[in-house]
């Protein structure tokens, strides 16, 4: 293997090398610049830290203000402050992009208010809030692949646009209209699970980190027309191997903090908990309805104050692919369910028999009797035909582990999955920049705010 | 940090840590079976390895057929034959998947064409082929993006649907019509690179590898309606850094074959060594004219024989955000082009001079004067009024990686990148399985094939 690339250090690893003798450029934006009579002292953000570097000048043009893009030149010093071990000593600075304090928005609103932000995509990304989330981000990708490529897991390229409604919710988005590219009606993913079943079929234990798209009405700070979601299938049949299996994955991705065992519990015990609760809950528990967010959150914020997975729900509320549990009345999966979120992970046993499966899906209206070599799904019955393995997986939806983790760890409070990506799309919002695209009321709303 | 999971070992693992004692089960389909009167040798596919692994057993049902998925129960032991160090000696063998082979289309149809396996995706994968080149293709993913996490790059996931058609190609698929959605037309991305600037102006140095969409209508075997792009963006201006990236992190990626410097001409320089080189060209080169496929190929597969840069190309031929050079006539940017593909990589320094981008834009039709608070393409300008860095960045369409690196390393030849993904989408074709949705001629002539 060759060595990491050539280029110079960022400050991330200047801080972390802790050399203190050695010349050095920075580019970067200006975050805070306090002005002393002999000296100025300006922290430097390149985007690789939270710390940022404090640089020392001791001339310092007026142009010099925040926000403003610079490079530096100077000397690694020993800090004489607290916090950092090491400050740069400036020789010489350069403007390379200035920025008028009067025009930049996130100075002249400092206290920026969510929506403004929102409202301002791509300077949002400025915010520490937003660096932090994002620099998180890509962390708990790698920290979950290498999980999964250790354990024996195939990355996989599922298609975005496909002719099948993975579950017929009826949510997907369509792209163009009538057959005119791709020869049949296209729709953007719901989900990759179906395909990457059949990547399953023959790599044994897959997943992807994927994009992911919902129609979604609902306006709750836990939807997203657009999201990215972890799936993984592996041949294997156990619902313990598969709980097992996402607790460890989660666990190695987020440290030690919450290293104790997660509770299961069934989908009937968790309603005898609900019910027991005498919390006044908007919907009632019933054994014969679904849990609602209200319920999720409160069985893993208050009842068990963490994780917990809710095992074997009534096969009538779960999607025609689940297995059936012996007792017929039960499919085998689970729904992690964690604070602040809800549900964070859905997974089960993926019905592998052919006949039984085509009963599903005959119930649920996807396939009708005689229609199979047409229909959009045959080639997910033909899996189950030829070579059948065993298997089972789970989809997490990535930005919902942003909410949770982030502010376990303590690193960010996003509190939405609106803040848990960088442009993201819901209804009505769509582009980095789209004041003129509000709703009337939100307009109303930020205009006041401005004003 | 917690251990590995603990799931089973694949027959990869049990392969590499070579241990012939213990007794382990082994879920797999069975890739070829060469019953004799003594014994019967099976060799078994998990998916995780080229290999496979030997199973010997002594009582053999005759449901053991190609394709069928088996769960072996047995003993690790010494191999007796060549190949493998150990071969599974099963004590209990169980079908859990047949597999008839008078209707499996794999075996049916043995030597299967290209042709007949792109039109049953799900099946396809099951190939040697498609499962080596998935698994390159995870590989080569982990590869560099490991050598970009270890350079100081934060992974972000850039919008899939978006307002901006990035360089004004108009080859962008729609998302639903009208603005019932989102409030404004709707577009599958052609490019990450504009957003992917938005997150570079706040984390310096960042990357994605994002799915694009282009409504391409050629049909050759370096296109496709949806693809997998790597794009990375940092601050720097170094067009000769820019290319030792690069080049750095593809070495890094493939190893040591490739190990020379990578020679680098000027666009102009080119045109010249294609003018003398007596090649007949369908279309001649002309330094007014862009380099043809033909032309790319000949400079990476007959003039230099390996990876050529291709720098400096002239302004006019180029999009409007890459920076221009002194000279007022060229622009600071590369393309790579490699064996068999041609172009591998398209990248440059990028114009972060606010008025200099503004003629561009203003030239290229993308703004006119007077409208940009209303422009798709103000929050792209917003970058450079406030605090512009210096940066540039890169494209590399993934599975034009694959073609090149495949037969490079002698693992797979895909010659297309039709084979170079899981489940290719390109005019007239998607799905996972869409025999019915062919073109007539191409009916005509799988039908030909298949009586």
């Amino acid at each position: 293997m060759r060595p990491v690339s050539r280029l110079p250090q960022t400050i991330k690893q200047l801080l972390a090398s802790g050399k203190a003798t050695s010349f050095t450029t920075i580019t970067g934006h200006i975050r805070s610049i306090r002005r002393q009579k002999q000296v100025t002292f300006a922290l430097i953000d390149d985007g690789s830290c939270a710390e940022g570097l404090q640089a020392v000048l001791k001339n310092c043009s007026d142009s010099l203000t925040f926000g403003t893009a610079v490079r530096l030149n100077g000397k690694l010093i020993p800090s004489r402050g607290p916090g950092q071990d090491i400050e740069l000593l400036v020789d010489s600075a350069e403007v390379v992009g200035p920025c008028d304090p009067s025009t930049y928005p996130l100075q002249a609103h400092s206290g920026n208010t969510t929506e403004f932000l929102r409202s301002n995509l791509h300077l949002r990304l400025r915010t520490q809030l937003m660096q932090q989330t994002m620099r998180l981000r890509a962390d708990l990708k790698s920290a979950i692949e290498s999980f999964l490529n250790a354990s024996g897991f195939v990355y996989c390229h599922t298609p975005i646009i496909t002719g099948i409604d993975a579950e017929g919710g009826g949510e997907s988005f369509r792209v163009e209209e009538g057959k005119e590219f791709f020869g049949a009606p296209a729709h953007l993913t719901v989900s990759s699970q179906l395909h990457l079943e059949a990547f399953q079929a023959a790599l044994g234990r897959v997943y992807t980190l994927s994009p992911c798209f919902r129609a979604e009405r609902s306006m709750t700070g836990r939807h997203l027309a657009e999201f990215w979601m972890l799936e993984a299938e592996w041949t294997s049949s156990s619902l313990d191997e598969l709980c097992g299996f996402v607790e460890d994955m989660l666990k190695h991705a987020i440290g030690d903090t919450l290293d104790h065992a997660w509770p299961r519990v069934t989908f009937h015990d968790a309603i005898k908990i609900l019910e027991a609760s005498q919390q006044s809950f908007a919907f009632p528990p019933h054994p014969s309805q679904p849990l609602q967010s209200e319920h999720e959150k409160y069985l893993a914020e208050v009842h068990f104050k963490g994780p917990v997975f809710v095992i074997n729900y009534p096969k009538a509320m779960k999607p025609f692919y689940m297995r059936a549990n012996d007792d017929g009345e039960t499919v085998a999966c689970f729904d992690l369910l964690v604070p602040r979120v809800g549900e964070l992970i859905g997974g089960s046993v993926r019905e592998e028999r052919e006949d039984a499966l085509r009963r599903n899906m005959l119930q649920a209206g996807l396939i009708s009797e005689g229609d199979m070599a047409e229909n959009a799904y045959s080639s997910y019955l033909s899996l189950r035909q030829h070579g059948s393995l065993p298997h089972m997986g789970f989809g997490m939806g990535f930005e919902r582990l942003l909410v949770w983790i982030g502010a376990e760890k303590g690193l960010v409070e996003t509190g939405s999955v609106r803040e848990a990506v960088g442009m993201p799309r819901w209804k009505g919002r769509m582009g980095i920049r789209h004041n003129t695209q509000l709703d009337s009321t939100e307009w109303i709303s930020l205009l006041k705010r401005l004003c």
